[in-house]
């Protein structure tokens, strides 16, 4: 995979994401600069090319003179995201989110609140790629991703361990008056349909954000960014 | 401003949205067809076209057939949207949101949090284009938006009507330890920078969301909607 960008390399080196080189325009090679600075200190390996070799090879026709060429991404296996030692697990699930700006800034928000793993069905879902991976702005090396090819058997898995499995959708329970409290795992629908019925009625129950207005639909990474701080809030 | 594609031209009908006129693809025109259905039952005037009237008139390339020809979105004067009735009234300020996406997710988020209007800078920010009429999936018609030359003069006139301004920032107090049942008004900062510091030295304090991970930043409009359904909460 490759990231481009000014900020989105920055990114991908402080966040640690592993990196076989970093491609920087020519032309930047005299001056001081910050990116190629970074990269010297962590021991990447910083090649100085052409703008020309920098267009051709980019994707995003933004790379800003800096293209940085990372690791494909290792999801981890189901048993080891599951294993995890915390007291409390936290994990989400994804239940068929397709954009990847979306799915990106999940992966922000559950480093951000500390979840312990996120769990992505293998079809009909957007899978870590290149703008993943940028929009995520190096949550994504922090972050444990198991793909699965069925999400409900990952759900009967977390079960049995004794984790409670809510989804999160409308016409649920106020998610305000629910203790959050406990070994947790969160569903989060897909941006057009939601949590799809026949998972749902695998969960322990419904979890549904009070919302006061007419048109009363989230983007799906907010609504995700507002449960997983609620349970993050109860468990102070 | 046209709005494209079949989910969008919906959800701008059922938002609302003042539309001049819709075309669909004229092989649309022989079937039932839901949106043209819903459209006339709202008086909307439909024209069937060829598609490749459609395709040189698209400028998303995914217009699925339907394109919506939208009145240009009308900001509310400032007076106007700092006169609300309400009595414990609700504001969000962007202090220079770039991108349309996170524009729209915001917009969303405030609709359906019961907010009282949003206030944006003139310069340096994102406007209502295309773009964010359409991520906002129809909150925008439910939503008053003051564009101001100056953001600190509104903070102002925030402040001499008795609303507590905060910025939602890192470094701050926790926003969980923080009383927020009062007339109130929130300032999300931009994508890259945040809230200025001239802004935040203006503030009655700083709301601080406590992160876990070790990335520690939320997209924008993920951060915001946390904030503001915050609020919410402890409004009951």
């Amino acid at each position: 995979m490759q990231i481009e960008g000014r900020n989105q390399v920055r990114q991908a080196i402080e966040g640690g994401l592993t990196i076989n080189k970093i491609l920087v325009d020519t032309n930047f090679s005299n001056r001081k600069d910050e990116i190629v600075f970074l990269a010297r200190k962590k021991r990447i390996r910083v090649d100085f090319v052409p703008k020309q070799a920098l267009d051709r090879k980019s994707t995003t026709s933004h790379h800003q003179g800096y293209i940085a060429e990372t690791v494909d991404f290792k999801y981890t296996p189901l048993d080891q995201l599951l294993a995890v030692k915390s007291e409390k697990p936290f994990f989400v699930l994804l239940d068929g989110i397709e954009d990847p700006h979306n799915f990106g800034a999940i992966i922000r928000s559950c480093e951000c609140a500390g979840v312990d793993g996120i769990i992505i069905p293998k079809n009909r879902a957007c899978v870590v790629n290149d703008t993943v991976v940028r929009t995520s702005t190096g949550a994504i090396s922090n972050m444990k991703i198991a793909m699965v090819t069925n999400l409900k058997e990952a759900i009967t898995s977390l079960k049995n361990m004794g984790v409670w499995v809510y989804a999160a959708e409308t016409g649920g329970e106020n998610i305000y008056s629910k203790n959050l409290n406990q070994p947790i795992a969160v569903v989060i629908g897909s941006e057009g349909k939601g949590v799809k019925k026949s998972i749902i009625e695998m969960c322990d129950g419904v979890l549904t954000l009070p919302l006061k207005g007419k048109v009363n639909s989230l983007n799906a990474s907010v609504a995700c960014g507002i449960v997983i701080f609620e349970i993050l809030r109860q468990r102070g």
